[in-house]
Formats: C-alpha cells, structure tokens, sequence
C-alpha cells in the first residue's frame, strides 16, 4: 500500500504551510516553540489530511478521532493545524499566546477541538489512553486516539504507566505517534535517535513499534494506515529532525523554545517556499452514535445505623450509583479492598477499571474518561494521591469533571505508620483551583456526600477514615456542599465553639460530652465540608462562643481545616478569636489508632484540655 | 560457579529463621505483611548470609553495602534480619508495630540500618539508583546497592525512572531484586508470572537479567555473584510463591497484609520447621574509606546592583557553593538552563548530575545521596515539583535533607500559560513536616538564602521568579529564616500593612510609592520567609496599623502566604484584623506577565486599591 502522487502533493503543501504558520505564529507572538512543531509538521499533515476522522464542525461527534499532543509546547503546530482544517482563521492564529486569546501558550480546552490541556510533559500519552478505553470498552466508538509524545518526555514514569496500560488492555485504538528529535530543552535526549531502544522498550510494554523517517510521508502515510488496522496498541517511532525544513534551525542546539525574529522568520519561510495559508479537507469520521445510555434511577443508598468504616460507606455509595447511573465509571489504583471501591463491581463489573499501582495513571485515565461524558471515580489511600497531584493540577487546567476518594487519612490509621498516613492531602487539594474538598465523619453522611460528587463539576475530593466510626446522623439527613451541622450545643449558654472534620468530630463529642459533666458547654461544628468551608455558619458559632475556639484536624497544622477556618473566619471580620489549633506536629509512629490520636494531641482528652484552657 | 553444601545449609537454616520470625512478629503484632515476607525470604536468607556485606555495629561505615526493600510492606522480613544479625533482639523484634517501638509498620530511618523510609510503593529503587549513583561517580565506595522489588510496584512510572537512569548511567554498583511473587494486595499482577516481560522491559532499560527460581538457594547465590561482577545494573527476576513454606498461604489470594492467628502461627512455625533464633554471621565489608573532602571554602557570593531574576541568582549561588564546598551536589530536570542550575557546572560540572524530564527520580536520587552524606540541591520549573509531591512527603518521613528550587513561580511567568505557573507550591511545600519554605523577591536574598539552605536540616524549598527584579538590598544584609524585612513604611503613621513575598513585593512597592504620593502611608513587609513565618514581626505591624492588613501573593487563595500569615496572625492572638487578601482566583491564560498580574488582580494597581478600601 503506497500514498497516490496526488495524495503526497497534498501531504507537502499541507506541511508546508503547517510549517510556515507554525513560525509565523510564533514570531507574531515572540515566544513559543517553532522547532518543535517544524520537527512534527510532516507527520501532523499525513495525519490532517490523510488519516484524521474529524468534524471541525462538530467537536462534540462521539465518532470523532481524537487527537491529544503531549507535548504541548509545540502547540503553535496544534493551532496551525487548526488553521488548515478552517476552525480558526489567519488572524486568530495570530493572536497566538496574547492576552485574551484562545491560543494559549500550552493548548487548553477553551478550544472545543482540544480534549485536555497538556504541556506538563508526561500526561498527554496516559491520559490519551483513558479516552482508548473509554472508547473500546465502553463505548465501542470507532474513534482512534492519536497522542503526540515528544522523546524527551518518555523520561516521565508516567508515559510508561501508559503503554503498560494499553499494552495490558490491548487497545488497538490507541496510536502514539513518537517525535524522535534528538534535542530536548537544553541538549540531547537520552537516546538521542536510537530509535531501536524506543522500539525495544515500547515492545516490552506490549505495544507494536514502527520505525520510519519522520520527513518521509510516504512512510508515515503507511505507518498509520498499519496503525488503525493492527491488533495491539501501535507506537510510530518517528525520526526527525528539530527545526526540519529550515537550514539554521536543522538539529541546532540553542533552539528550543525560541522564536524567529523577523529576518530570521522571512528568511525561513522562503526556504519552507511559503504559501499564502488555505483550508485542507479533513476526513471525515463515520456515521455513529453511541448506544443510549439507559435512563438513570434513584439512587438507593443503605440506611446506617451501627458503625462503620466512611471507607466502607464510600464503596457501597458507589454500588448504589452504579446501579442508579450508567455513566458513573470507577477506577482503581490496586487498594479496592481496602478503599473498598471494589464494591462498585457488584453493580457495575464492566465499569470498574483496575489502574494496578500507578496512581498517576488512575489520575489520567479518569481524565480520559471524562473527556467522552464519563462520571469517574478514582480512589487510593489518601497519602498516595501525592503521587498524581502534578496529574490533579493539570486536571484543573484541562476544566476535567473527576471525583477523588482517599482512604486511610491521618494518624488514626494505626500501626501501618506514617508512609500510609495522609497528612497533607487537604493542603494539596485545597491548592487545586475550583475544587470541592468534603471529609465526612459517619457512614450517611459519606454516602450523601458521594452522591453528591457525581454532580460536582470540577475536581472534588473526599477524604475518608480506616476505622469504623459512629453513626451520628439519620440516612435521611442532607448535607450540601458547603454546610456544616451543629453536632453538640447550639444554646446560647455554649462557651467555646469546636471545629472538627472526620475522625475528629468523634473526638470532640467525647470530649463535649465529658465536658458537660461539669457543666461546661461547647458548642462542636462538623465542618464535613472544608470547600467550600461554611465559613458563616462557623462565624455564628465563634460570636455566640466570645470568640473562644478549638479547631482539631488529623493532619498537619498548615494548609488544612485549620488554615480554611482561620482564614473564612479573618476574611469574614470574625474579630476577638483566641484560638487552640490541634493537628499534627510531630511525625507519627506506628502505634494503636487511640495511642497515635493521643500522641499527635488530637484526641478527645486534648480538645477537652484546650476548651479548658480557653475558658480558665 | 555453585555454592558448597554447607553454603547451601546456613542459607537454607536462615531462611528457615527469617519466615518464623517473620510470622512471629506480625502475629504478636496482630498486622502487617508475613506472606510478602515469606515470598522474599530464600532471597533474603542468601543475600544476608553470603553477599551483604555489611557491619551492622557500624552503619555509618561508607564501605557498607546498601539494602534498601522498596517493598517496604515487606517489614517482617526486614526486621527478622536485622535480628538475624544480631542488630537487634528478640525481645525488641516482638515490639512491632506497637506504639514506641523502631520497629514501625513500614521501615524508617530512626532504625540506624534503614537508609530511607519506604512503604510508598515505587519509590525504593529510584532511590537506590541515587545512592548508587552517588557510590560510583562520586565516592567511588566499593559498596553494591541491593533493592528488593517488588512485582506490583512495577506498574508505578518511578520505577522506569529509576531503571532508565541506572541504564543510562551504567551502574553497575546497582542490583534489583524483583520478587515475582504474582499476587498483589487485591489479586494478580497484570504480568503475573510472567518472568520473560519482565526480563524483557528491564533488558529494555540498559539492565540485564537474570531469571531465578526465587527458591533455590544455589540459583540465587549464583545470580549474587554475577549481579556484583556484572558490567551492567542487574535484575534479578525471581519466581517466587507468596507465603512460601507455608501449605495454607503459598500462593493463596485473601492473604495479603493479613496476619496469622495464634494457632495458625503455631502450625506454620510447625511447617516451618522453626528453631530458636540465632544470629548469623554477615559479611564484611573491605576496609575503605572514602578520600577526605577538601575543607569548605567560604562563599562568594556576586554582588548584585542591576536588575536580575532570582533564578539566575539562584543559579550564580549555587556555582559559587560549588566552588567553596565539595559535598554540594546539583540535579536537573532537564530545564537547568531555565532554572539557571546550569551555572553549578562552571564550578563543579562533576557534581552536576543530569536527571532529565523525571522530576520524581530528582527527588528520590537527591535522598539517595544525601544518605551517603551530600548536599543535594534539585530543581525545576515550581509545577513540576508537584509530579514529586510523594516523594517529598516520604522524604520528610526519611528524615532527608534536601533542597528543593522550583522556578516560573506564578502567573508572572506570562506566555507559556497555567500549566507551567505554579500556583500551589507554597501550599504543598508548607504541608511538609519539618520544611523550611523560602521566596525571595531579589537577587542579593536569594543568593543569601540558597547558602543558608545548604545548612537546613529536613526539605527545604526555594521559590524563585522567572521576571528581572529589581534589586532591592544590599549584598552584605542578612536575611535569617524566619525573619521578614520592611521594605516601605515602618513609621508610627504607616495606615496599612502589606504582607508580600517574592514578585508582589515589587508590585507592593509600586503601590506603597503610588499611595505615598497622596499622603497614604503603609508598611510594606516582605516575607521571604513563608515557612517559618515570622509572624512576630508582622503581627507589630498589624497591630501599628490599626489591623488594617492586605496581603498579596502569586499563588492559589488556599495554603499560600494568605493563610500562613492569618494563622500565624491569630495564633497570636491579633485581633482587629480587616482583612483584604489578593491572590490568584480564576484560571491565568497567556499574556504578558503585567497583564497576568493585573488580570488576577495582584498588581500594584490592586494593592493600591486594596489598601484605600481599608482606609476608607
């Protein structure tokens, strides 16, 4: 099979001109990367006009292949190559990386043809999985992913966390397209052109390796025609050139990352031979529509009244959303059984996906899974969600729709000790822009919580406990996203007001219950929703209580329930507060879950010891 | 090459001693790993009685080989080899797991043994790599690294990491033991047993490969000998059952992280074969000692009067701590030309360890050697360091010292867009135990402050700026940590204070200057240090003005300076705070750096207004 005369006329100019708006952008701009799109051009205008099923028209056709570049610094070939297909025109593109343009410097969704926002390198190949196999196994979509890796960042355990996973699944519809350049940001890639190691490597993983020349497009046009039809995950080791199709610029050093004036930027596109920019024909994808979901139905949550695990509620909030939705999906990072997302399996077996332990792809493959209408749900121990928060960052960036459980929070673990402790896991998802950050203390309100999340746009995050914890509301009760409920006290004879979250809340009822033995009347807040945090509902109490306040947290003293509340209440004018924050401060040991909250001073005899101090 | 009879019978006796103390340990436990323990059991027993050579009355000795289990779950196993070799008793190996015991659930280095904290999957073997790494180009010790794998972890990206930079590197210092033991905590492992992938992707990876029956002791001590003569790193693939020598855990599922009941501990110690415990006798290492440092030098530090960017100043102090000291160590991530870590090369281009596109391996060989005594400082574009949050968190729990730059801090950056601004680095650095959190607003601090970290005990962090600032100090001021500095104001009439750090500082300035004109007064404190906060000092100020406080930070509202200065501020006691907090609230695009400022409202413009609506 051999590319018609006609068909390689067409992939030249189509490169041509890919080359010439890649630097004309660029240069307008003053800043972006010129050589790493003109190494890519060919094989982005074989692909374009040749092997692309796309509506430019219809950015939202299930049907549509999908084209995601991990390496997004080379975006201004991306926006070139909308140019081509007639979804931008010249002066858009020009307006490349300035202030109040679509074209930002690193592709993002704003666009309705980009699907995630990349440019923290290592993401885009995982996260294009996601969509591989949302498509084959769930959607049956006759879609082709298509992914952009730049050598450099097969560096990234990520992008490995990728090919193992398609090369596990055996998605077929999954090509990356590898741009063997040889020249990363500030000198050569590890293995230069040795195409033979990429090849060795992506077939060890499981993937099909196809070496060409990156500027040949005869071969390219091959390479992706065996793509589409093979029988495993196909990986296009493309060798190319940095800078191609202008002389200076050809596999120089110095380059990367910087623009042509505009002598050098004239002198380039004479020698690219530089037309004036036209609309190319992109094929088009076939006639297909998904199956029709089937109507969603109440969700039937469990009524709880003995106690248990928020870990255990969070799985079976799950099953009864599987059960109720069809578009809920959950993902696993090897702990089902322990963050007990396994249950979702008795509800929806072919929804669960087993992520093994790579956390960071968990993270990418819900993003993936978003990206064509799933509602994912990706849990792992608390403390491991660090591992993917570069992953979390960027879901922001790309407006991804994903829900985060963590188990196992804080030193009430026990004996597993402080590896499996998360203690910065609010910080971290309090730093995320537009996120939900929920922490619930008993087994109903978990499971409202959860059923809540599916609906929540952007990342939310819900933290739960490893051990059983008292039932302490009806399963009739509701718990919006960004309320508080008033556990202990609530009179006006109350004397100092507690803010406690999960694990602590059961801490500060015995220690207000104690308390009230000697008359002495707290009134304790369960701020299950740290944000939005009901900073005024907290305001109330802290007036009402003289100002007095207890805040307990299972986690280190910066960036979690303390510094939410503090700063609600300071943002709010909340003045006179005298205040006791209880967290973390020492790092934790191994020990029994009382022994440990003990240590740390969060326990009940703590936050009863402090309301004493406030009050003495 | 094969081992001799009585070899193979004090192999064989030890391992029958490792998996009863294994099973004796967690059974008075009442949890952790005993089956992961007995899979790796016959690996460890040849390991310690034939090829570790170690001197466990001196662990400090540099000569000693190195074990690190990166299957830290595997602890059983740890601890009934230190007991074997007698570095600890019977009595205290009973003390797992319980509070106040070294014996924790997962290893750590309060045991003088244990090199760095493991039980976060995937991190073991990056790790190794660096203090393999540091032992042949640095030390050039005779010690071999040996790290116990195990299958799961496989799936984690970190382990490629670690595996392509021991390839890429050669370190043939370098030996991994991977425990094909083929069930993981919830069921198969995606390769299960199949030992020819694994052997293939290492293979893949500059490794060789050495497939063993990971039960047979000649086969095992055999593969030792080989991995330590080898010309390249070596995998040792071993086929082992999980819960080996035991009829009712070999290979079943449901046994992981569960213990043995009393009675089932009776009747495996009875398959066992078990005897009283004794000590062996462990190799030693050779008598070497590394060649004596050269004596520290001070540091010249450049005098800076012309506008420059912290990060060059970072880079410039960073050459000139090379020059005065030889235990400083630099590593990339591949943007040391961005982040200026380059400039290190001018005066100790052998210290310069390039880590490419892999910020998590950064990380982890910066613990790795600062194990054998260096003074690693990493750094990349501040987002980044978010793909390493894990490995940060475990290095706080490794007791590591370690200094971490992330430049491109903010929306200052301009062009390249969100995905390169950090806008959560303070917040997770902060949430950090025991970390030191710096950023600096001009170049003559920032070269002070990266000379103090190098002295920082814990993980420390420096923020640093990609934009020219101007130069605001001089070069013989001091900048302490903990402390702050009044840039304007500082009178008894100052209106308003303004807390900034870093680039705000500059645009507070503007402000503070603009605001002057028109007879406003304010003080305008520069935070350079966001952790410890000197929250003294900014508590005077904001008591002189009246409570009247803006605060003003290129960062997410959430775990920045906003909420360090406002906890700090109440736990205090300050109160009559009138707050207005300026941070970064709505998603940045590109645009140039002051249009970013103003667009997030934290320019000099905002502040300005900030502080007339106080005084309003």
């Amino acid at each position: 099979m051999s590319a018609s005369a006609t068909r390689l006329d067409l992939y030249r100019s189509l490169a041509r001109q890919l080359r010439a708006d890649s630097i004309r952008c660029s240069t307008a701009a003053g800043s972006g990367h010129p050589t790493s799109s003109l190494s890519a051009a060919d094989l982005m205008g074989v692909l374009l006009a040749g092997h692309l099923r796309y509506d430019f028209r219809r950015p939202d056709n299930l049907a549509n292949d999908h084209l995601i570049f991990s390496k997004g610094h080379a975006s201004p070939l991306v926006y070139a190559m909308f140019r081509a297909a007639g979804a931008i025109d010249d002066a858009e593109l020009l307006t490349f990386r300035k202030f109040g343009s679509r074209l930002e410097g690193h592709p993002t969704p704003i666009l309705p043809w980009i699907d995630v926002a990349t440019g923290s390198l290592g993401q885009g190949l995982p996260i294009a999985v996601g969509v591989a196999l949302a498509g084959q196994r769930l959607l049956k979509a006759p879609y082709q992913v298509w992914v952009v890796v730049g050598d450099s960042e097969t560096a990234e355990g990520s992008i490995w966390e990728g090919f193992d996973l398609a090369g596990h699944e055996g998605l077929t519809n999954c090509t990356a397209i590898i741009d063997v350049n040889r020249l990363g940001q500030r000198g050569p890639t590890e293995l230069e052109w040795n195409t033979d190691a990429y090849a060795a490597r992506v077939q060890a993983f499981g993937w099909d390796a196809i070496v060409v020349d990156g500027h040949d497009h005869a071969q390219i046009d091959d390479a992706y025609a065996r793509a589409r039809s093979a029988s495993r995950p196909t990986a296009i080791i493309a060798r190319t050139l940095k800078g191609k199709g202008v002389s200076f610029l050809e596999d120089k050093p110095g380059w990367h990352g910087k623009t042509l004036d505009a002598d050098q930027a004239k002198q380039a596109l004479a020698e690219i031979g530089a037309e004036p920019s036209r609309v190319f024909e992109v094929p088009s994808p076939p006639e297909w529509r998904p199956a029709p979901l089937p109507q969603p139905k109440p969700v039937e949550l469990k009524r709880y009244v003995e106690p248990l695990a928020t870990r255990k509620a969070y799985g079976e909030a799950l099953a009864a959303l599987g059960a109720a939705r069809a578009d809920v999906v959950v993902l696993d990072a090897e702990v089902s059984n322990s963050t007990h997302a396994e249950d979702f399996k008795k509800t929806a077996a072919d929804r669960f996906f087993e992520m093994y332990i790579a956390e960071q792809r968990m993270v990418a493959v819900a993003v993936g899974m978003q990206v064509v209408g799933f509602v994912p749900f990706a849990s792992t121990f608390a403390a491991f969600l660090t591992r993917a928060y570069d992953f979390i960052r960027m879901a922001a960036i790309s407006r991804a729709n994903i829900r985060l459980s963590g188990s196992h929070a804080g030193v009430s673990i026990g004996e597993d000790g402080p590896s499996q402790m998360a203690l910065e896991d609010l910080a971290m998802m309090r730093a995320v822009h537009g996120s939900t950050v929920l922490y619930p203390c008993d087994a109903n309100q978990a499971a409202k919580l959860v059923v809540a999340m599916a609906d929540v746009p952007g990342i939310s995050y819900i933290r739960t406990t490893r051990e059983k914890t008292a039932i302490l509301y009806g399963a009739d009760d509701d718990f919006p996203i960004g309320g508080s409920r008033v556990v202990r006290g609530g009179g006006s004879d109350d004397r100092v007001t507690v803010v406690a979250a999960g694990i602590t809340v059961h801490e500060g009822i015995k220690a207000a219950d104690e308390l009230a033995k000697s008359g002495v009347k707290v009134r304790l807040i369960d701020a299950y929703s740290v944000k939005p945090l009901d900073a005024r509902g907290i305001a109330d109490a802290v007036r009402d209580t003289g100002g007095r306040l207890v805040i307990a947290e299972d986690h280190w003293p910066e960036g979690g329930l303390g510094d939410a509340v503090v700063s609600g209440l300071v943002a709010l004018g909340v003045n006179g507060i005298v205040l006791r924050h209880l967290a973390v401060r020492d790092m934790p040991t191994s020990g029994k879950p009382a022994e440990l909250l003990e240590a740390a001073g969060i326990a009940a005899r703590d936050i009863a010891a402090a309301v004493r101090a406030l009050i003495a």
